[in-house]
């Protein structure tokens, strides 16, 4: 693929953007310091804050026709039914006609995340272990770092005088860890409108397969969340007291739970599996030469619980096979110790990774058909309930066109290796949307490794994955230009 | 029963406690003020704080000999391994040789309350609503106000300058509400010490049947508590990256709490049922009598769903069957809305509820092999173990004796109606301990009514069961002293 451009002489931008690293991280942290949570209704205001932040940033370094695009009412289920949806935040660098013209996405809100979960440090407080070289805290690697690091882009070629060789749009969302909610609406809207000369989508929301090689993405899984509800007595009751006398919830909720998925992962829902795209010889020859082993998995979970043994057969299984994970229960006694309390009202919440060819209307629909069975099987007189939170559909793209091979370009010159061409487990819905509405190629540039804990406690992002991606991230523009 | 003792005079005791009404819900306001939840390590200081509350009543309404027990560190499992247990609290009040004694035993700590959990006011500021006549607040049931009574009945005394008619000593402790750790020791150690003198032991923890008649109690349901851990990754990780490639830990655990108890209430593991002493027809005629009702039933649950239709099969449910009750899962995702995390290690936790002639230990044996053998079948490479938290014995005694029939004559002065001798189905394990170390008899003189909402949100402790409350438990002081 070296082939398809000559070597663009970038040492000047790679060596400016080395100089700035200490802004860089200054700028990392200070997003950091915003506990922009978009699923904890009380953190709202700190995700507009985070918004406000990034209009700060954007203005500062230049950027015109800046938009900040209020989304309205969040629909139920919501505790607060006037909560409003974080705004996206619109911006455009450079607008010549004879450039190419590149949409850049990525979100700013970030996971929820709680000291006494286990992190090592305050989650909102950017550690930086420097003898590690790792910048430690909450949205470092998901998805606040690889956002900053359009931005330092943007700022190395202010400080070198260097022209930015693409029109860059960038379009960042606040809603991203709670279903995007609004999003869609507005990429639709926007398209012949904000968004109407992008010739190109990119976004840096996911990771490399492992630790040490760099990939580019092209395809991803989709996700249906969906919640179980089961509601009996008025309030929470004392189980010596009721206990035996009462239908209690928490025995239908872990009943119907408990008929989802076995313990080797099989999707126990009737008629799931058989949406599933058949594997073809082609496609299974593909995961051959991937860079991955048990052994990396094992590292990445801190633990020897894999369900496979072989390579090939945990990337199917993590890119082109569905999954169900139980999440947890709401309502129920969730702290330490004992609480002899009979829980009135409980929520089950689980989510199924989806795959080519599963439609996710009729996903739903085999959903909702086994649970409401498996609730009409236990004859209880609770009130009871299934919804699905959010969805968001699969994704698969062509890893040969002309932006996947400029960003291979460019991480050859920043890491010296080749990138594996992989797809991920994770869900980004957007990107549908974006080639979709757009009518464009998307094109998935990670930033982070795989082992960066993204959604769990002490996520993190090396400092060379921060430095070499804005490198990559820069690179890349200079040979899409080019292309 | 009424023959038995001639009516006294108690008409100034009572007139006097009516007096004294705003300085008698003054005190529980003070007491409720306190977070004493015992089952929160964060919360430890408040309970001692409590203690501390009360040896300043205790001395200014005259005790003697007050005794503050320490009683070490809290054995495992424990977050903090030098947490040490809130103090037992002990005082005197008259030793006349001519005179019984009479033990009366409370506890000062309460159950965890937050006031998300769907409180109407803050748990841990009484709320006084004038309108119905009762007070709301974390402990006003359970059991601040009747260890509040007790305190009340010497002021009235010394406020008529009548004196006590019986010894009194108290021993209030603080860890009722998690398994009473340290208190067996200290009755056998005390048994021949400070309690020596003791003839009767009263207890006011546990409630009225239903909502409207005075009952005493003569039977306690045992309860033993257990959590089954699973453990998998090294921390949460994101469902994406890591559906279908790992065990999850949630799977397993759900797969075994599914297996403990069915939606009828029918505990699933085996033996348990066995050890119930069979229902003779002397004891099934007792149940005839009884005031209770489904619908009082529903009232307390606020709902429609019992899982029996008559009254005598949900008495014998709740007080002469066991149950078993699912709490929760710590370690989960228990917020509101979506979170797509796989957690690393999860905590079930479900209690049995004991009766006659379960025995504990090997109660013990059958729910760890149960577990044990339901696991093996997962064969799942999840680190796993089961453990008892805490667990405290079944109790029966004889409706027939002195003190409960002293008892019943004061309810009968006070209320004017004889009450039901009735067993109840929470726990009170210390019962036992306090017949079998001091081997005397014990009295459960309730003070609450059955939709007091003990253990639940907006706690409540109506004005007149608490006045009058205070009534009954002076009266039988008297009419004890009597007989």
């Amino acid at each position: 693929m070296s082939d398809k451009y000559d070597k663009l002489p970038l040492d000047p931008l790679f060596k400016t953007i080395d100089e700035l690293k200490p802004q860089f991280i200054e700028r990392l942290s200070k997003a950091i310091s915003i506990p922009s949570v978009s699923s904890d209704e009380s953190l709202r205001p700190k995700v507009v804050e985070m918004s406000k932040f990034l209009v700060d940033e954007l203005t500062q370094l230049g950027f015109q026709d800046i938009q900040v695009k209020e989304l309205g009412t969040q629909p139920p289920p919501v505790q607060d039914a006037n909560l409003q949806l974080p705004p996206i935040v619109l911006g455009r660098f450079g607008s010549d006609p004879k450039k190419k013209t590149v949409l850049v996405y990525g979100h700013y809100d970030v996971q929820p995340a709680l000291k006494e979960d286990g992190w090592g440090t305050e989650p909102f407080t950017m550690h930086y272990d420097k003898t590690k070289d790792i910048l430690y805290g909450r949205g470092s690697t998901d998805d606040k770092g690889p956002v900053m690091g359009w931005l330092n882009v943007i700022e190395a070629h202010n400080k070198l005088g260097w022209e930015l060789p693409v029109n860059l749009v960038v379009c960042f969302e606040g809603m991203e860890e709670s279903g995007s909610l609004g999003l869609d609406e507005l990429v639709a809207k926007e398209a012949k409108q904000y968004f109407k000369n992008v010739d190109q989508v990119t976004i840096s929301d996911n990771y490399w397969l492992g630790t040490t090689k760099p990939v580019l993405t092209y395809g991803l899984r989709g996700c249906n969340y969906y919640q179980i509800i089961v509601k009996g007595p008025g309030a929470d009751l004392h189980s010596g007291i009721f206990g035996g006398i009462i239908a209690e919830p928490m025995t239908d909720l872990i009943k119907i739970m408990s008929t989802l998925v076995d313990g080797n992962g099989k999707i126990l829902i009737p008629g799931v599996d058989d949406m599933v795209a058949p594997l073809t010889e082609k496609e299974d020859g593909l995961y051959d030469s991937i860079d991955f082993s048990v052994e990396e998995l094992n590292a990445a979970a801190g633990s020897n619980t894999a369900l496979h043994q072989n390579k090939k057969d945990i990337l199917k299984h993590r890119w082109r096979y569905p999954s169900l994970s139980l999440h947890g229960i709401e309502g129920a006694f969730s702290g330490a110790g004992a609480k002899t309390v009979i829980p009135s009202k409980v929520v089950g919440k689980f989510s199924i990774r989806t795959v080519p060819d599963i439609e996710s209307k009729k996903l739903d629909e085999l959903v909702f058909k086994h649970i409401n069975q498996e609730f009409a099987k236990l004859k209880s007189p609770n009130e009871f309930k299934v919804e699905l939170i959010h969805d968001g559909n699969y994704w698969v793209s062509d890893p040969f066109n002309e932006s996947f091979q400029a960003a291979a370009k460019a991480t050859q010159d920043v890491w010296g290796i080749v990138p594996d061409f992989t797809r991920e487990g994770g869900s980004i819905p957007i990107t549908l949307t974006f080639e979709k509405e757009l009518g464009v190629d998307v094109l998935l540039l990670p930033m982070g490794r795989g082992d960066d804990g993204a959604h769990s406690i002490n996520e993190k992002l090396d400092v060379s994955n921060y430095i070499n991606g804005c490198k990559t991230l820069g690179g890349y523009l200079h040979y899409y230009a080019k292309a």
